[in-house]
């Protein structure tokens, strides 16, 4: 865990972003939390987008590149002083002040506006322990079924409820149940409306990606360059390194853990949300990590230096009758890293960390320019294109 | 200029090195530089990488993945001592105490190391102004030529000898001048063997490239997570924003220089290593910047947003009868960004400044592993694959 505070708060990743969630929920920080449950047009972030709001009129985090932040702050403080979850729409289409003109807000925003409480509890504690969560939450009620009304669904496991706050009921959660399961194991979003005896009820389901974790097994300076802009970007980082005497936190400030382990034994460090770079640039060492590694779900294996050099970790695996099946070349990346042509150690880091968060988002870098199809990955309850709306 | 010392001084980009080394200049700082000026076999940083070191054992940068730091500081301290450059050569192909083991010290690297003096003013100089130098320096001399000699070579003009080293004799320069300027202008290194009276002459080409420029127009919070990331990959940053009121060094804090301007005239900031993103988020004023930046030899264009915003600018061009060349269409990136698929605004800076990177190294940004030949670029004076030797 980081101490410091960002010189950035609004740009702030996410893993901090629920970093700071779990300490609002102990009491300290800001008390509200902003999500984008709606966008209809051009907007800045996507739904699931989050951002903290304190009383005070502090923030931490953004969901707009600055058109929304003032109303949003009035906002809160009305949600912080009655206690109610709310849901503001921005409508932004004839916005005539020269914002509109492509900022990004240029569309219709939906915004759910609710207290830090404890139905907040168990997704982020999901979202640190590496577990898989959506949230169901009403964001247009009924009489009887207000906003912010919800229940969490684990992609394994039963729905959670709330104490403090009124539950989807069951008849209503039924209906979209299945789909919060698979929205938890994607991470990815989407609107429901279910036809209740009440009225329509509009449900936002959050799946919410867990965070991503980086281990580095390497003790050398140039870890520590991959240790910096990897946190930057909000992976959470451990270096492991086979030589004790380096195992040292201060010599890595940035990662979150620092651990000196024997390289047979990294699969402990490892599940199926690690993404592992392997840059001792000891050649045994590499080949012991290596062969624990291929024992584990680890996602991505990236190993530094050159191919030959993998060609030889590889031969050398050979020889003990360890054969790389094609999984395995499929997530081991040699030489590691993005094609970006820089030789410095930073330029080597940023080319790392970009490349891990490519494959994270099952991407393969490449210029977006070069790219067919939408940036952004859509919602499920997003027309795709080419293929027509699926529901 | 960033004042604040890095947290990391090893991992420091080539601008903070210079940056350094400008102090170092004025008496501020270490005050021997080593160079890497011949590498065979494995090794970690290529010819003219370089770190600084000071008398009192303190370094900044750094050319080995942490194997000759030591030896370093001696030799250093040695130089600063009797004032005289030295080249010394680090066989580490018997090395047996395990670092041997394909840590990228596995092979042959010669390093120069010498006081900073006068000498390294037209460089140094020369790299902020964003021009172009080659240095020619004697690295294995004879009786009357010894190393450290040089001659500091401009891509276009006179050659320049220092007043406080011996310069490299007329003779021996005009054997490699024409070269030197390539290396001036390609910012590549070569080693080249001169025959003279006294014997043979071995020179180190150095071509520095001069500091690369990132202009980014626009003044909403996205601007910041850009500036800092590329900042910390050693670009230099100027944030130029059409609202005076957001002209306020405090809001980036990571640029290097913050201005207000009309769009129109962001053209007077311009040259041809600046690479620019447009990222105001207003459709008029990002045309206008486009506009103006069309008639500069800006080698990048980047444009936040999505493909059919792109297509609304052009369009809105082509009605002022502003047509895009096929040299603007290729210099134009829209969607700008590499595609590493996050849609978080610090992932959306590392896209950002990624595909900077790719595209000041002319690369594609996709992933090494699917990449054929070398990472690195060779030398001129390097074997290429597959194309056989030149020299």
């Amino acid at each position: 865990m980081i101490d410091s505070e960002p010189t950035d708060p609004w740009g702030v990743p996410r893993l901090e972003l629920f970093e700071r969630l779990e300490r609002s929920l102990e009491g300290d920080g800001e008390r509200a939390v902003a999500t984008v449950v709606g966008v209809d047009g051009s907007a800045y972030r996507r739904p699931g987008a989050k951002m903290l709001l304190g009383s005070d009129g502090s923030t931490y985090g953004g969901i707009t590149a600055g058109c929304l932040e003032g109303p949003l702050r009035e906002v809160a403080g009305e949600v912080l002083a009655d206690g109610s979850p709310t849901v503001v729409t921005f409508d932004l289409t004839d916005d005539d002040d020269g914002w509109g003109l492509g900022l990004g807000c240029e569309g219709v925003v939906d915004v759910l506006v609710e207290p830090v409480d404890d139905s907040w509890s168990d997704p982020v504690e999901a979202f640190g322990a590496g577990e898989r969560r959506a949230t169901v939450t009403v964001v247009d009620g009924t009489d009887s079924l207000p906003v912010g009304a919800r229940t969490t669904v684990p992609a394994e496991g039963e729905p959670i409820d709330p104490d403090d706050r009124p539950a989807v009921p069951e008849n209503v959660l039924e209906a979209v149940l299945a789909d919060a399961r698979e929205r938890a194991a994607d991470g990815r979003w989407e609107r429901r409306t279910v036809a209740t005896d009440g009225g329509d009820v509009d449900l936002f389901v959050d799946g919410i990606e867990p965070v991503k974790r980086l281990l580095v097994f390497g003790g050398q300076p140039d870890v520590r360059p991959v240790t910096r802009l990897a946190r930057e970007v909000g992976l959470e980082v451990t270096v492991a390194t086979a030589r004790g005497a380096q195992a040292d936190e201060s010599s890595f400030p940035r990662a979150d853990r620092v651990v000196a382990t024997h390289p047979s034994d990294l699969g402990d460090l490892v599940d199926d949300r690690t993404f592992v770079v392997v840059m001792s640039h000891n050649l045994l060492d590499d080949r012991l990590a290596l062969e624990a590694l291929l024992s584990t779900p680890a996602p991505f294996i990236g190993l530094m230096g050159p191919r030959e050099r993998f060609e030889r970790l590889r031969d050398d695996l050979q020889e003990e009758s360890v054969t790389l099946t094609d999984e395995d070349r499929d997530r081991i990346a040699s030489p590691v890293g993005l094609d970006l042509g820089g030789g410095e150690p930073v330029e080597i880091a940023l080319s790392i960390v970009s490349e891990v968060l490519a494959v994270s988002n099952d991407r393969e870098g490449g210029r977006l320019r070069d790219r067919a199809g939408p940036i952004h990955e859509r919602s499920p309850s997003e027309p795709s294109e080419p293929s027509p709306p699926s529901d």
